[in-house]
């Protein structure tokens, strides 16, 4: 078994609030984060993937084929994109990185090819702040 | 002569977007940076000033005065904001990262102390992309 | 389950130094580490919490609540410090990272809030060597 | 338990290519890194063992030591060098990262001291790919 | 004046040889770095213009056209190549650093547009290894 | 002309403390620095050198010979050390970035080849905060 990580890079727009409370208790909630007029991010993803080694190529998989993946099936619809309004997979969704490493791995999971296996989506925010998720 | 930076971090949305230009056009000139819905990033901002060294403190300046000039100054006014709507020192701008290095610079200078003379603005946009501006 | 992480940075003087050991036999096993005058590190401390999601806040905990954690019980103690002379949770013990990073578990962990289990503290002492400790 | 990592650095030059198939085939497969010419890159080579904290020193194990273990069995025999042809240890396998991963772990895992395990082989072949082996 | 930089990145193979020399001479003065059958590196390139802003767009430059530039004329011809076989822009040349920094300004220098110039070659040969070029 | 920059780092203790005042005022000045029992910092040191590229080398200067002269004018006497405490050519100084950075000089200069000139001595004290000296 190896594991294989491809990082990509996007940017996009977002805030923190719940339409089910008050702007007053979005504040105290999420501070800085539920500005009305949005705030934003360069996000680095990091997908990884594990399986075993193709002994006629080396690889586990090509890692332009998984850079694809990622490009089509979810920068395509995030980068340079308003999280909130501009994105079908996190709609009805608080858009924090929690949700947004949980939506990126569904948007990724079904296209990784038979033999090998989706293991994690780590998504930093900033350089001090990154969330993991590993499918369940 | 001896040069000091301080690096210091903000995030924020904005558009590229020229109000006497059609959408069409913004579209063709900015591309995805177009978005009305709005896009973001992580800033890295590098502030450098040059002086003479004291010889009491062996320091150009205290750099933690120098860290709340920056704080005070521009992080208050740019962190978490929406640029293009939420910044008095950027209206009227496009919302450039070249337009908000001068803007900036502009922020600075006049808080710096005697004796010691701002040198640069350095503005990460991306890990890939960043401008400097000397000031003329 | 979701993982959050949370760097933050400090820096510390120290030395490598058994005082059950003669000067000769220190410095054998700790070489340069055991320079009776102290040297030091910028520290680069990584701490990891998992958890569910809270699907109110789209968090698994408010970061800004974990900075502050790590803050008072980590930072305030270690922060331009002396390893070996300033910091109580340190008495006694070889002041190495491997001991550094399962002392600022022990610091942390009673403050992580009910729902949320501390997973890993990883801490960088340069950034060719660092250790992580999962509490076990 | 902790954990201790070790980074360390080589360059390399290498082409990925399957002699069993023709040239059109490798291009097919392997693209620009089927270059008969060859290409090449910085590795970052991460190496983390395990194991309990000795009293006497707080180390899991002297950071030197593996330093030295990983110059002697991999670093002399890679650096400066062509992965495809002057490296004993990967004759005759196709030089992905994946195999040279695996292959680095063979190298070291003889060497760990007794009370001590390797634990994870982690490369990087470019700042935004790298492999990660843990021995099965 | 404004300052604005692109970060690109490639990889190749080379060697430093000089074929004046024999192979003694050559192992004498580039040591490992003669080593016959090639080695190779990660290299980042930052490309750095200055300018005036144009009011209309709030840019030196359309930094997407400055990396059109960068792809065309150096990253086509160097990206996963052998420096000294490959790279007509090279021929004749010693492959070093300093030789590859001048040659990729005579490459991107004529296309840089009218009212831009071209300020600095920044090339990155390791993460501790780095040349500049100011074009004279 | 071109410019070559070595990277280099080392690891000391230090305080910011003026003899001539009392405890309180180098407290109010120096705030955590001036902690009597010391605090340190990882240094990244950047060495930059400028003059013509050798034809029969490539080369502006051997870079192996660059970082010979740093290892042994520079990180000999301040690695792992105190600089205050073990350092001659800081001695009756104030331990600051500043005074750092141009000791490191005058540390260098003597024994830069000739043909070349010493041009930047950069130094990081921590990720966010460095000074540079170029001679005057």
């Amino acid at each position: 078994m190896v594991y294989l990580t491809r990082v990509e890079h996007f940017n996009a727009a977002h805030k923190l609030y719940n339409p089910k409370w008050t702007r007053e208790k979005n504040e105290d909630v999420f501070g800085k984060c539920a500005n009305e007029n949005w705030h934003g991010h360069n996000y680095e993803l990091y997908v990884t993937v594990k399986g075993k080694v193709d002994p006629d190529t080396g690889f586990l998989m090509d890692v332009k084929k998984l850079s694809e993946i990622i490009n089509n099936h979810v920068l395509e619809l995030v980068d340079h994109k308003n999280l909130n309004m501009d994105v079908p997979f996190l709609e009805g969704q608080l858009c924090s990185t929690e949700n947004l490493a949980k939506g990126i791995w569904d948007q990724i999971q079904p296209h990784i090819p038979t033999g090998v296996r989706l293991h994690c989506i780590k998504l930093y925010e900033t350089p001090r702040i990154f969330v993991e998720y590993f499918g369940d």
